[in-house]
C-alpha cells in the first residue's frame, strides 16, 4: 500500500498529450491548440469606421459637403477631397484618401453639409487594417485552450483547420454479478448500475465523448474478454469494481490475462484503497473501486489529471483550496481522507453519510476536503485543504 | 441610457424558471429538478456486506464452521446457527440471521474453519437495509443541479423519469451586409462571422444545444421575417448587430414590426454601450452590439443569468471576486469598464486591445475587470472587482 502523494507522481509520470489531430475549427471547441495558429489575414482585413459618421480628410475646418456614402460591407474606395465628406457606418472601410471619422452624434447636418461641433484628433475612430493582428503573426498560440471565444476568433480570422490535442478515447468496464442496469427488475441481492453513467458524465463534463462502456459478469473469461475489447479500441479504460481480494474478483487476473503491468496497487486512503493503477503498452488503465462514491473519488484524484493532460491541459488536478472547518474532523484511520462537503464563505462542512457505497452526498457537495493521514483530527477553526468539485 | 446595476435589475424581474418537463434520468444531466425526487426503494435495498470476509451471529467465541458461502448478487437467504459461519463479498446479501461481519483479513481458515483473532463488535461491516436512503425519503430535493453523481445516485434508485426545468430554447440572428460565413470568400469591406459561433459555444458550456441560428441582410424586410421565425420558435432570442442609430440598422424597426417592447435600450457601460432589451409576450430578446467582445461581454453580463435563471439555477451571475490590480487602470469614459484581463494569484492584469472589435484578448482572458462609471482610476495595487470566466 502506497501513499496519495506516492501514487499521485506514479500517475504523473504518464502525464502527457496524446498525439495532435486536425479538427475544423468549428468542430474544435474544448480541445487545445497542438500547434501556433498563423493568421492568414489582417483583422481586420482593411481601415475600418468604429463608429457611425462621417468620415473626412482632416482639417481645422468644421464644415463639410457630404459627396457619397459607404454602407458597410461594400467594398468598393470612394475618392474623397479636402473639404469633402462621406456618410459612413460602424465596421465598414474607411476611404484609402480619408483619415478621420467623426461621430454622428457630434454632427449637425443639412442637405449636403455637416457641421461638427467639436473637431477630433486626426485618426480617431479609424481602426487600423492589421490592429487586432496581422497576416503572419500568431494568432494563438500552442498550449491554449479552445473555448467560445477563441473558437469565435479562429473562425473570424477564416481558419478552417487547426491541430489539436486528440481527445483520449476511453472505455467503461462495469464489473459484478449483482450489478442490473437501470430499467431492469432488481432481485434481492442486485442493486441498479450507477456507476456506468457517473463514470460517462463525468467524461462529458471534460467534454469527452467517444466511450465504450461494457457490462462483465464475475466470470474470468468474460472479464478478461471485455478488457481485451476495450484495451483495443481506447487510449484510457476504467474498470469499476471486482479489484479487492474476495474469490470472484477477476479483475487484476483479467488484468493478467491482457498483459497489463500494475504500476500500484492499493492507496492509503479512504474512500477507494483498492485502487488499481496500470498500463498495457501506451493504453491507460484505472481498476476503481466498486462503491460508488469510492469510484467517483477515484476518478477526480487519479484518472482526471491523466485525461486532462492527453487532452493538452497544464493544470491538471481539481483546484485544491482552503478553508476553516466548521467543525472537529477525525481521522482514526491513519489513511488520508477524502470527505464529501461543502464549502461556503471560506467555511468548511463536512457531510455525514461518507461510505463509499453513498453516492448522495457528493451529489449535493461541493468539496472533497482533504485530511492526510498522519493528521488525527483538523479542530472546529482550523485550516482544512479542499478540492473544488464544480 | 441606463447604468449597469440599473440595466441588471430590469434583467433580474424577468429571472425565472421555464415549465418543468419530465426527462429520462440517463438524460438528466445539465438539467435542474424542477420537483424533490421520492426514493422508490431502500439504499442499500438489503442488509449488505460491507467487506469481503464472513458472516456469523455475534459471540465471543472465536471458532466458527464454514457451512456455505454467498457470492455478490446472489438473492437467496442463507440459514445460519450459533457458530455457524458462511463467507460473504462486498456488496453481497447477509444472511437474515447474521448479525456481523468480520473481514477476512482477520481471519485464519482450514477447510471449513475460521479462526478470527480480533471479534469485531456486534453489528461492524453489515450495512443495514435504507441505511444511505429509505423507501419514501426525499432522495434529492427540488433546485438540485444534476451533475454526474446526482444522475448515478438516481439511475443506482432505480428511478426512470424526473421534472426538470426545461432548458430555453435560443434563436440567434446575425445582421450585417459584411458578414460572411467562414469558409466563404471575403471580398473587400466584408468580414468573417464569429458571433454565431461563439454564441453558440457559450450557450453549449450551459449544456444548451437547441439553438437556431439564422443571418439577415441589412434589409428591413429580412431582418423582420428571420426576427419573427426566431420567436415564433425560441424562447429567447439573441441579436447581433444592426442595434446601433446607423441609417442601415433595422434591427430596432424590426422589433418594432413583430410586436417587441423595449424593457431597456443603452447602457453606460463599455464596451456594450448599443445593448438593447425586451420581450414579446412571454419571449426575450437581446439585441446585442455586432462586435464581437462586445457581443459576448453582453452575452455573459445580461443573458447568461436570465437564462441560467430560466434553467432554474439559483446562482446566475458569473462568480464576482476581489484581486488587486498591478497596474493603474483609467477610466476615463465615466462608462462602467468591462476590461479583459488575467487574474493569477490575486493579481489583475489588464490585457491591452480592449476594442470591442477585439475577441483575442477575450479568448486568453480568464477575468472581467469592473470599473465602476463614477471610478477615474484604480491605482497599482488598489482592489479590482472581477467576473471569473472559464
Amino acid at each position: 500500500m502506497i501513499s496519495v502523494s506516492k501514487a499521485l507522481s506514479i500517475v504523473e509520470k504518464y502525464c502527457f498529450p496524446l498525439k495532435s489531430v486536425t479538427k475544423n475549427v468549428a468542430d474544435s471547441y474544448g480541445y487545445i491548440l497542438a500547434e501556433d495558429v498563423i493568421s492568414p489575414l489582417n483583422m481586420p482585413p482593411f481601415r475600418q469606421s468604429s463608429m457611425d459618421g462621417y468620415a473626412f480628410i482632416h482639417s481645422e475646418e468644421n464644415s463639410f459637403k457630404v459627396i457619397a456614402e459607404i454602407q458597410t460591407g461594400i467594398s468598393k474606395n470612394i475618392e474623397i477631397k479636402k473639404g469633402g465628406a462621406i456618410r459612413i457606418f460602424t465596421g465598414a472601410r474607411v476611404p484609402d484618401d480619408a483619415d478621420t471619422v467623426v461621430m454622428q452624434e457630434h454632427v449637425a447636418r443639412t442637405e449636403d453639409q455637416i457641421f461638427i461641433d467639436k473637431i477630433p484628433e486626426k485618426g480617431s475612430n479609424v481602426r487600423p487594417e492589421g490592429e487586432q493582428i496581422k497576416v503572419g503573426e500568431v494568432a494563438l498560440e500552442k498550449g491554449n485552450f479552445l473555448n467560445e471565444a477563441a473558437v469565435g476568433f479562429l473562425a473570424g480570422l477564416g481558419i478552417k483547420n487547426i491541430e489539436v490535442y486528440a481527445k483520449p478515447k476511453v472505455g467503461i468496464l462495469i464489473t459484478g454479478n449483482e450489478i442490473k442496469k437501470s430499467g431492469d427488475t432488481l432481485a434481492e441481492g442486485e442493486i441498479f448500475d450507477s456507476n456506468s453513467l457517473t463514470l460517462k458524465l463525468a467524461l462529458k463534463k471534460l467534454s469527452i465523448e467517444e466511450v465504450e462502456i461494457l457490462f462483465a459478469k464475475d466470470i474470468l473469461e468474460e472479464t478478461t474478454i471485455c478488457l481485451k475489447k476495450l484495451l483495443e479500441n481506447n487510449d484510457v479504460v476504467l474498470i469499476s469494481g471486482g479489484i479487492s481480494v474476495g474469490d470472484y474478483d477477476f479483475v487484476e487476473e483479467a488484468l493478467k490475462e491482457n498483459g497489463a503491468d500494475q504500476l500500484f496497487y492499493k492507496v492509503n486512503q479512504k474512500p477507494g484503497k483498492p485502487l488499481w493503477f496500470g498500463k498495457k503498452e501506451e493504453k491507460m488503465i484505472f481498476a476503481l473501486p466498486g462503491n460508488p462514491a469510492a469510484s467517483l473519488t477515484c476518478f477526480y484524484i487519479y484518472a482526471l489529471p491523466l485525461l486532462k493532460a492527453q487532452m493538452g491541459f497544464k493544470t491538471l488536478q481539481l483546484p485544491k483550496l482552503q478553508a476553516k472547518s466548521e467543525n472537529d474532523i477525525k481521522n482514526n484511520f491513519a489513511k488520508t481522507l477524502f470527505l464529501k462537503g461543502n464549502v461556503e464563505n471560506d467555511i468548511a462542512t463536512e457531510f455525514s453519510g461518507q461510505a463509499s457505497s453513498m453516492l448522495k452526498s457528493f451529489a449535493v457537495s461541493n468539496a472533497l476536503l482533504i485530511v492526510p493521514e498522519n493528521v488525527k483530527i483538523i479542530k472546529k477553526g482550523e485550516s482544512v485543504s479542499y478540492l473544488k468539485l464544480d
